[in-house]
C-alpha cells in the first residue's frame, strides 16, 4: 500500500516531524508486521530520523549542515543559488525505512522521521509505502 | 523473520562490527535470496557499512566526524551534552540494507556492517530483519 | 529479480548517472509496482540520489566532500592512501531505494541515482534488485 501526501515547509532550512502523517497511513494499511518506506522525490529535500523532544536539536542540525556546506561558493550557484541545498540533500538522502511490529513503527523513544527542507519554503511530496512481511 | 539483539559499546565514539551477529540470524532464517535490513532504535547511534580490515579506519571515521561536528557548541548542549551525537546519528542514519544471495550477504571483500556509537558506553538494541524474495 | 552490472569510472572522484542501466533492468523485470534497491559492494564507492541537470553540481558534490574529508591526514593512510575514500563512502552509504509506480521509478524531475566513485578509476559492481509489491 502506498500513499502520496503533501508537506509544506515555511523556511529555507527546516526539519518537519512527519510521524503523525505516517501513523495515519500505517493505520489505514492495517499492516501489523513489515517495513515503512519513506521517499521524497525532490533534489533539495531529504528524510532523516532525528531526536524529537528538544526543538533546539532541529536548529542545531540545520546549522551544522550550513557550517559544513556554506551557501554561495559553488559552481552551480551561477545558475541557481541552491548548490548547497543539493549537496546537503544528496548527503542526507531522500529516504528512510522503519521496521513495523504489532502495528507500530519500531522507532526509539527519541526518534522521529523528519522531512528535511533545504530550499524552502516549498510544498513537498512525501511517498509513504507500507510493506507487509 | 526478525530478531532483536543487544550490542554493548565501551567508548563514547566507537564502531562495532556486527557481521557475526547478522550471520547467525541469517542462518537461522534459512533465507537464501532476499534483503537483510538493519535498524537501531536510538537517536545517538547509527548503522554504517565500513572498511573491516584495518582497525585504524574506524578511529579515522569517528575522528573525522568529531572534527566536522564538534562537541559542546550547540543549543541542545544546555540540556544534555550530546547534541553532536544526535547530529552525527542523523547524518549517518539508523539503518542499512544488504542484499542476500545464495544464503550469503553480498558484502564486498572489505565491507562490514557496523553499529556506530556516538554517545557511549551504552547497551544498544539492534533490529535485524531478514526478508526473503 | 536481481542483476549485477559493471560500471567503469575514469577519475578518482566521480559521480556517474546510472538511470539508463537501472531502467533497462526495470523493463526486463516487468515489475509495475514495488521498490528498486541499489547496492555497491565496495568500501570506497557509494550510491546517492543527486541533481541530474547541471553537471557542475556533480563537481560541487565531490569538491564539498574533499574539503570536509581531506586526503592524506588519516591513520589508515600509512597503509593505503585512501582513508578519505573509505570515510566518504561510509558517510554516503552503499545503497539507495527508489519506489516504482506504473513501471516507472518515482524519481523527482531533477533526481537521478548516481554511483559515487571515491577511489577511481576502477571497475565497480552494481547490484540492482527489483522487488514487486
Amino acid at each position: 500500500m502506498q500513499k502520496e501526501i503533501t508537506i509544506k515547509s515555511s523556511k529555507r532550512d527546516e526539519l518537519i516531524d512527519i510521524s503523525n502523517e505516517i501513523y495515519s497511513v500505517l493505520k489505514e494499511s492495517q499492516v501489523k508486521e513489515g517495513i515503512c518506506f519513506l521517499y521524497v522525490p525532490h533534489a533539495t529535500a531529504a528524510i532523516i530520523i532525528n531526536e524529537n523532544y528538544d526543538p533546539n536539536i532541529c536548529d542545531d542540525f540545520t546549522d551544522a549542515l550550513k557550517k559544513l556546506i556554506p551557501q554561495g561558493i559553488w559552481r552551480h550557484d551561477s545558475i541557481d543559488s541552491n548548490a548547497d541545498s543539493h549537496i546537503k540533500a544528496a548527503i542526507c538522502g531522500p529516504s528512510e525505512s522503519i521496521p513495523i511490529k504489532e502495528g507500530k513503527l519500531q522507532l526509539g523513544t527519541w526518534q522521529s522521521p523528519m522531512l528535511t527542507e533545504f530550499d524552502g519554503p516549498r510544498s513537498r511530496k512525501l511517498i509513504i509505502k507500507i510493506i507487509g512481511d
